[in-house]
């Protein structure tokens, strides 16, 4: 897989762009209905941090975010349920017994799933600017800078038992399941967030390329995973279905990971919105500069070297140089593509008749491309 | 309900002392088994912070808490399954159809709605630290003094998902709607903490009294109450019954914080561990502060005074002086005995044969006793 150019990806992004567009109206006014029951001071900040409200409590224009997650947690229900012959799939008879309204379709269940899914992703995105200490998101200023940290925190933690929430009261089958799923999931970002921390605080050199990618999967892929899965439960797939469509979403998720660190040395700063080389010039032990710093090539220790100061916009362009001379832009670029072969081979386990995974393919292609 | 003297109360909290000690025999192991299924980084907060390990991971004496929580659970599920008449009672039915080894009977599962309660009040204490920027909790250095900020955050939002993946992975029948409940309770708790947060911000007559006694419902109240309402869901109780029971813990809750809050003024430092006065020094706005704030007597005036200012010790005197004149004592003993007289009046809707309710009253009547 190599970065495609603008042209490419708009016309290529066409089916992923729509599949979002369709899971935003189906998803935001549940996602906007369980923030509005929370208590009102809580509800404010959350209201805020989804771009529903401004910081004076005023109407805005309501969620920046593109909802990657929630439409990986309905297309892998779709391609699960999907039956072309026209039998009722398990899918539809799991969805009978657990419902509870003639209104309530297979659809309607894995939307509930789709909310908490986002309301998981939006608590840690509300925490780890606490601890990264981040001020804007999305082009605002992120919720800790305009309540205070205690507030952020609290909203976050309310968001989180929230998603919890929603599991525990779906009578559908596969809710108690997906909600085990969810919690595991959120203990693992966990994980990830603490080690992404822990090796900020080492040297260049203390890190190994294995430890980062290991983060990266806890950080970055699990809840692509987690979100697949949860699909996957709510149409009633097997086990062994439910697990390759999780390794989809990891690995997916992984080529994601891979795609926006090289964004971050040499994204366009036009379309990115962040100068370039911004991960360098914050000292990012990012996945293309840690296989770099692992080259043991002399690029590799003038790298070394260049993390241990802060650097201008020259030692910025330098470090760009030198990770690309150690192999580490080579690098994220071929292991980018492998992952995401290993995720269409995972795809084909859960999904035999890859036709019903078109939609799930769209969107891994859609996250690992260059301008989304 | 009056505060009683040393030696009267260590006889007559007897058999609570002994409930509480069964309690941690009977909850510590699965907690701590628990806790050890964290990653690695993760755990090592979480055991630190619970005292089974000191700062540097050698191995400590084990939790310091009571175990309120947990007992209350386990007193309000037995007081709710029991059965003088020897007829097998809801609660073992349902936990005979939860059951999935020979070996696990109603209270091996309500052990594990005790295991999730008392993770979600540590999960609550964890961040409450780092809000309050509070440096010791039970003699010990508080865990974002030991290990940042971050991983603080990071270990707490891990515990919450662990408490929440306990009712998950639950195989009793009630385990849905305690999970629901578990969850209700932790957003009536962030509710409670930012409603907290900002009293602090406030002038000393910003704060109404109902305002006061409702955030001090949400925020010690509220688990109580979901504690003895877990209990009861777990013995399969009525939804009225549970409702009933709920409403005696938030009483006893409410009592047990007015208490705390007299102590917080008038107790004794041999015996908190706290100086005496420590809350009117950090100008806290406890609930016979605001009660005294409130009564428009010219003692208020002067409490008002003192509150705008730093204060020493004399003025910290002067200030215990003015909350008494302008009665906001007399208030606080007063309605800590009206709000046990209800919660007992609720325990009786919830148990007709009080003798079943002995468990639960001897708890209650433990944590609004002065020197517990």
């Amino acid at each position: 897989m190599t970065v495609t150019s603008s042209t490419d990806a708009a016309a290529e992004g066409h089916e992923a762009v729509a599949l979002l567009e369709r899971t935003r109206t189906a998803v935001h006014p549940e996602l906007r209905s369980a923030v509005e029951s929370l208590p009102g001071s809580v509800r404010r900040v959350a209201m805020y941090h989804f771009g529903w409200e401004h910081a004076d409590g005023t109407q805005a224009a309501g969620p920046a975010g593109k909802a990657i997650r929630p439409a990986l947690v309905l297309a892998a229900e779709r391609a699960l349920a999907w039956d072309p012959a026209g039998e009722p799939t398990r899918d539809q008879q799991h969805a009978a017994a657990g419902r509870q309204s003639a209104g309530a379709g297979p659809r309607q269940s894995a939307v509930r799933a789709a909310v908490a899914v986002e309301l998981a992703h939006n608590f840690t995105l509300l925490h780890d600017d606490v601890i990264d200490e981040d001020p804007t998101r999305r082009h605002r200023a992120t919720a800790w800078t305009v309540f205070g940290t205690p507030d952020a925190i609290i909203a976050g933690d309310a968001m989180m038992a929230l998603a919890l929430r929603l599991f525990a009261e779906d009578p559908h089958p596969a809710s108690a399941a997906a909600s085990a799923r969810l919690a595991t999931c959120v203990i693992e970002l966990c994980a990830g967030q603490q080690a992404d921390c822990a090796f900020e605080q080492r040297g260049p050199h203390e890190v190994s390329l294995d430890e980062c990618v290991a983060m990266a999967m806890s950080k970055t892929g699990a809840l692509l995973g987690a979100s697949c899965a949860l699909g996957a439960l709510y149409a009633g797939a097997e086990e062994e279905q439910v697990a390759a469509l999780d390794a989809f979403g990891r690995e997916a998720g992984l080529a994601f990971q891979l795609i926006d660190d090289l964004i971050g040395i040499w994204g366009d700063p036009d379309r990115t919105g962040k100068p370039a080389g911004a991960d360098l010039a914050a000292h990012k032990k990012s996945l293309p500069v840690v296989a770099a710093l692992a080259s043991g090539t002399p690029a590799a220790e003038e790298l070394a070297e260049l993390y241990r100061s802060p650097m201008d916009d020259a030692a910025v362009r330098r470090a760009a140089d030198a990770v690309e001379r150690a192999g580490g832009r080579d690098w994220a670029q071929f292991e980018a593509a492998d992952r995401m072969s290993r995720a269409v081979h995972q795809l084909s386990r859960a999904v035999p008749d890859l036709s019903a995974g078109d939609d799930l393919l769209a969107l891994a292609e859609f996250v690992t491309r260059r301008n989304r």
